[in-house]
């Protein structure tokens, strides 16, 4: 791929987290105002918001990109002729988001044969943007731009630790999950999405999941690659298809929580 | 209390607000650039940070308020003259901060000797401000300003719950915990001070704790009360000095979830 047609994608995938912003804004928190009486109509304002946001997604795609392909999580499967697929989650993390916390996000992937290539992981509220791929690892939030490096640390006794468990998993994943939270120096709960986005940002260590779909975890494996980080599945395999997810900031540590993690 | 009184203490607040963000914010993820070097020279960014907010903060009482106590996480008790405490709390959710997530905050309370009359929860990362007290009670952040109420959830089924459960509380305090969790729609961990504003803003219903401070909770006091919510110990009495945190959107939804909690 040239350099004008990665600069065409980069423009492309930011004017999609754009227009993803504007269409789930009006929504987020405004839940709390009326809450009842929309669950008494059978409105669920999140439900709104995700549609919204996947469909402006794919309206941009189908204006300037109608070659690729689509995977959406509300949309499903649009085929293509590019070998290029975008892949869109445009609310991870509703029970975040249903909940008011600023810790669900906008996933925005762009995949080939091999996997995941660029990414997007979008914070609409806080106004904070995390992109990886293409020679690009930074984050664009309140305090500016910023360089994403994912950190050094080598041992899990000095690791931060996030995952959604203990709210999902079965009883032999959460088995696996505790023999690494053991280990570790911190474990902290319930980020969805944000989480990734806090290994490319040299904040945390590891994150640990299961049960996730391809539309989860390919933005994420983009950005943390882009930043020096290593996603794979709990056997170290390939992860974009989705599954169980590990994430590590980098391969000595990732090596080291596999390790633990394949014991469990 | 006069209006011009309340005027002039609703102004301190705030600056002191905007002095400990000024504090805190070039220490906020810095952390993860060196954190190893950091460590090895015994360095901690959070407790600088900490502690250059609360000094920020009771420069400014020095100069305009004297006459006021102070009670703070960092630097403990100073007496005064007025009948009135400032409750502070810099840096409230460490374990978050260190982690860069978003749910920290900066507690500020005004207390007189019936508990906090005022409080100030304050997201300097989000640039988001909760505020109740004197009349007030709103919120101003990346959408701009709105008015803080609490939710009408009648029903523990209907309700959503934040606790820093699993993490913290005795054996006794997690049955507890765990007899209202079986009963809501859904449960939410670890968001440290930041689900306690969300009572505030009608974003989820309540927050079970244990083991609080009495700066960790006096904000949050001022704010939900302001804004229509109830919050007591897990007897029904005031905690405005800490310990077991029982805090809801109303009254009702209290009344079930203290209940459950004491059967449990």
């Amino acid at each position: 791929m040239n350099r004008s047609d990665t600069s065409e994608i980069i423009r492309v995938a930011h004017a999609m987290a754009d227009a993803a912003r504007i269409a789930i804004l009006p929504h987020f928190r405004a839940a709390g105002l009326t809450a009842e009486n929309k669950l008494d109509a059978g409105f669920d304002p999140v439900t709104v918001a995700d549609r919204a946001a996947e469909q402006a997604m794919r309206d941009i795609l189908a204006e300037v990109r109608p070659q690729d392909a689509i995977l959406g999580e509300e949309f499903g499967n649009k085929a293509g002729t590019s070998g290029l697929t975008w892949v869109l989650d445009p609310i991870d993390g509703t029970r975040g988001f249903i909940s008011g916390t600023p810790t669900w996000g906008v996933l925005i992937a762009l995949s080939d044969e091999t996997g995941p290539i660029f990414g997007i992981v979008d914070q609409p509220y806080v106004q904070e943007r995390f992109v990886g791929g293409f020679g690009l690892a930074t984050v664009n939030g309140p305090t500016g731009e910023h360089a994403l490096r994912t950190r050094a640390t080598q041992n899990l006794e000095d690791a931060i630790l996030f995952t959604t468990f203990p709210e999902i998993g079965t009883e032999a994943e959460r088995r696996g999950f505790e023999a690494v939270e053991q280990q570790v120096r911190l474990t902290r709960y319930g980020m969805d999405c944000y989480a990734y986005a806090l290994i490319a940002a040299g904040q945390v260590d590891l994150v640990i999941e299961a049960g996730l779909n391809a539309y989860d975890i390919q933005a994420p494996i983009a950005v943390i690659e882009a930043a020096g980080g290593v996603v794979t599945d709990w056997q170290g395999g390939p992860v974009h298809e989705g599954g169980q997810v590990l994430a590590a900031a980098n391969p000595e540590l990732h090596a080291k929580a596999l390790e633990k993690l394949q014991k469990g």
